[in-house]
């Protein structure tokens, strides 16, 4: 794996060009592409002459590649939202966190394969740690090709488990932000309420490095030491869905965090937090059977098995259980506030366990729906394998805003684990 | 001007069908549209073919022609956003409202002229009340066509004022719901926290007619009597740059409503509200900055003065400055219903006064910054006119997320002025 804030130095110091950097993520694409299948469109030669740009290096990026999940809208390059019925689709215009990734120096290598609009429908590629799993999903290209060093940078969206979720899979760091950081415009929506953009590097410094290059904000890690945090053990109501080996995980990261100076309490949810987690998903639904209205009145045969069944169920949802939904959403977001008054940070699984084997399921995104409802910065933290040597993620969820708090404590953490 | 619900009791009782109402429209199209250019596009034979569907008759909007604002995605007319960088453009879907529209029975007869982008820049649409005028913007075209009986229903948009004021400047009814009771999806962003799908129609309960049909919610207020609501006058600390007329329209809708039975208070506003409103502006403008990132790096040259000019300035505002106002806007929120405790609706301006001379402005939206930054229904409600026979809008705002009560709350305000 590439180092974006490694290749940044070295294109500082002159030891490296940016045309240099397309070079050797053509290299890995070379070698691993057709055993990964990450992209769904790639345009290196583009690359290349973008790389030439005078000034490129002095940009807050630097010229560095970035791969674009194929739900975000690309002037350049064909964008199909992972669904035959866009297939070879040209968008008119960059989505604005394309273009704003553009405005910082970054220079788009290619689309990465989404899921079919972004759902739970699995799509072909596969786990670069080991090709007969699943590299998760809805984010499969990006986590796969940021773990295949195929690309430093990749961008991503969640609205259940979808950046999460691979990141833990394919044994990268991974960033959901704090909800509406990032700009969701022109990006193929499932659920406006959920849908949060994010990114995968191969550790938490590339991520708050590529977050602030981004965005302008001050959000970087890498100047001085992680302060210890304090850490709340969240195992949640559904921990007895954990395998074994990611139950020994989070605890594993728990003692090596407090070993290295953090301050560690359990902390219990309320009842209503689980009433939350399943509000997320009649929000989620209700939402997409009116998010994707279009290709479902006009194209139904064209709709994946998973992804059809779920809506066809969605269009019984009423308005009252949507309203009661985002009621208790309301709720629990100001009970989290209040909970998380004197912690810095949560640590809890990024999903139940390793990849699952086999490519007809991305896993599943149980651990991470609660935090997407809620909003706050959701970090998986890389480091950590079970047995088989697949990789085990635990996540570091933060207080909502707070998203550089929560980035330097996943950054301590990943260091504790190292 | 042809009231909806009017229409559609004559569908049921056979006395019209769907293509009368279709033949009716185009005779107005015939008539007016050359001196109003309220369309950016139209096809009135495809609407012609679509009303002999079977059933249409007995769907909830019984096949009636709606006007789509040129910024919503329609995948079988062009869609340019008000922007010559778009023209020609035809998206490969329907924006989520414009299939929800399609999936309640109503008809697509054409997309209405919107200002660039939904900004604040001119366009060619003339005022049916009187074409020296403008007819407010951004949602010229809706206005226009629903006021010069061009359509009976139209959906426009509101990220600062562009549903209510144009209402206010033709004479017509608008409604601006709750925020995110009617999706964005495929509608073109311009702030991502602001802008709200709103409708247009002849009278308020046309409005609630077309709200209930298209969100499958119960929000219809033709059944029984508007119940007398409990009002209170908001005058707003910019009461002054209101005309003597626009004041004195006010004041009489208090009488009148008063005289009706309703219970009428004042209410002034704490200063945090005035600070809202100035927060409304860096909210919009620093999200438009990133949403339109595309056609900024790309295509500055082909942005019209006012908008360029507003988003050159806005790449200067700091991240800070932008959080700082979404602060003050989640406090002004939360004081805002604290504030509504025992009180329905508001009774305010809905624009400075009557639509201004000459196209070279849309008019100001300082009377609706504060009400789209909080998000509750708004409803511009028709029937007062100044000395010259302009109208002078005024409206109703409710409690959020009690859209029926304010459209109750505006139907009996509209029965008072009749």
């Amino acid at each position: 794996m590439f180092s974006a804030l490694d290749l940044v130095r070295r294109i500082a110091s002159v030891e490296l060009t940016p045309r240099d950097v397309i070079d050797r993520c053509a290299d890995a694409i070379a070698a691993h592409e057709h055993n990964i299948g990450a992209f769904a469109a790639l345009d290196i030669e583009a690359a290349r002459r973008a790389a030439q740009a005078p000034g490129l290096a002095m940009s807050p990026l630097a010229g560095l590649p970035v791969g674009i999940k194929d739900i975000f809208d690309t002037a350049d390059l064909p964008t199909a939202y992972g669904s035959p019925i866009y297939a070879g689709h040209q968008p008119k215009s960059d989505a604005a966190l394309v273009a704003m990734v553009r405005r910082a120096g970054g220079i788009v290598l290619g689309k990465t394969v989404s899921t079919e609009f972004a759902s739970l429908q699995p799509a072909g590629t596969r786990n670069p740690r080991n090709p007969a799993h699943t590299p998760g999903g809805s984010s499969s290209g990006s986590a796969a090709a940021v773990a295949a060093g195929m690309v430093p940078l990749a961008l991503g969206s969640q609205t259940a488990g979808s950046v999460i979720r691979p990141a833990a899979f394919c044994g990268v760091a991974g960033y959901k932000p704090s909800f509406r950081l990032l700009p969701t415009v022109g990006m193929k929506c499932f659920a406006w309420s959920l849908d949060t953009p994010g990114l995968f590097a191969a550790g938490v410094a590339d991520l708050a490095f590529a977050a602030s290059a981004i965005t302008g904000r001050d959000l970087r890690v890498d100047r001085a030491a992680p302060a210890a945090p304090t850490i709340a053990l969240v195992r949640t109501s559904i921990w007895p869905q954990a395998s074994a080996e990611m139950q020994a995980a989070v605890e594993t990261a728990a003692r090596r965090v407090e070993a290295a100076g953090a301050r560690l309490q359990d902390l219990q949810l309320p009842a209503l937090f689980d009433e939350a987690a399943q509000a997320q998903a009649v929000i989620q639904d209700y939402e997409a059977y009116r998010a994707l209205a279009y290709e479902i009145d006009h194209h139904r045969d064209r709709i994946g098995p998973v992804l059809g069944v779920q809506l066809d169920k969605a269009a019984a949802i009423a308005p009252e259980t949507y309203d009661e939904a985002r009621r208790i959403a309301r709720r629990a977001r100001r009970e989290f506030a209040n909970l998380m008054a004197g912690i810095d940070v949560i640590l809890t699984p990024s999903a139940p366990g390793a990849a699952p084997q086999g490519l007809e399921s991305t896993g599943s995104p149980a651990f991470n729906r609660l935090w997407t409802l809620l909003g706050p910065p959701c970090i998986n933290v890389p480091g950590l394998v079970d047995t088989s040597g697949l990789p085990l993620g635990v996540q570091i969820v933060g207080r909502f805003a707070r998203d550089r708090i929560a980035l330097e404590a996943a950054l301590f953490l990943q260091r504790a684990l190292e």
